[in-house]
């Protein structure tokens, strides 16, 4: 979120910073993908990532739709929260080491994106339906579903690649 | 996490770095949560958030524990995702408006907060079971399930200060 001088005044408003700031997230997200992909070893997870980016995409196009029904821009907040969540994968990169510990480490920073992101999806899909934007509501249920499923997706390659990880 | 030169080695050296990722965190939480009290309206979430510091302390000695038990020290990384988390909490602090949207906003932080910590108390109890660490694996179970409780318990209080903010 970003620092702004503007007070909070209903959740109309609160909505709209929210969804700013679940944008820059997905735009951060966006760019710091294309590096995770790079590092990771185990094809499943080089597969998992690569789909996951061409979801982002996507779940920015659902942003934009609700960014012109509210007939608002989508710019102005920067998300604080996923910049440090992204930094914590870049350092995973940058050290290396075994591959499938490295692997785990990936997993691991990334599961933490898919938590921000729900929480944050959660919260918008229940102001829109207090706001009655049931519309909005839905299109914000559907990418929470996708970061639950992609969450899900994770654990089960972290699965073997902690087994692999381990025995390093 | 903390930028290293140190390379990733197997699970074990992993499991260490992310154990001292949450104690970072949960010390960077300890030092937060007193602001969003203060700044906190609803004598509900007022008293769920000063409950929530008192089993931070609690989960910090388990992590305490575990360290003594593996004869690591617990300190050495920053948990640069926690700083961005709570540096969202701070603005909305700083904002300031309307107290129910204030509010809202202050749940908005702390569920992003509990979220961050669910995803980093699972990976780390999956890595302990996986090492054959079983009490290690029960400790950060409690906490895991702490953390998810707290996040319910945000959720309801969020039922009635979201109307309120609404009508703001």
């Amino acid at each position: 979120m970003a620092l702004f001088s503007m007070k909070l005044e209903n959740l109309q408003q609160l909505f709209v910073k929210e969804l700013r700031d679940l944008y820059d997230a997905e735009n951060q997200i966006t760019e710091a993908l294309p590096k995770l992909i790079d590092a990771a070893h185990n094809t499943e997870l080089k597969s998992a990532l690569r789909e996951h980016l061409q979801i982002t995409k996507q779940q920015i196009s659902r942003l934009d739709q609700i960014f012109q029904k509210l007939n608002q821009k989508p710019t102005g907040e920067t998300c604080k929260g996923m910049k440090g969540v992204i930094k914590e994968g870049d350092e995973i990169v940058s050290a290396g080491g075994d591959p499938s510990t490295v692997d785990a480490g990936l997993i691991s920073a990334a599961q933490r994106v898919e938590h921000y992101e729900m929480a944050g999806y959660g919260t918008v899909r229940t102001y829109a339906k207090l706001l009655g934007q049931e519309e909005m509501a839905r299109l914000l249920q559907q990418t929470l579903d996708e970061e639950e499923e992609a969450d899900q997706k994770l654990s089960e390659i972290a699965n073997s690649v902690n087994v692999e990880a381990k025995a390093a």
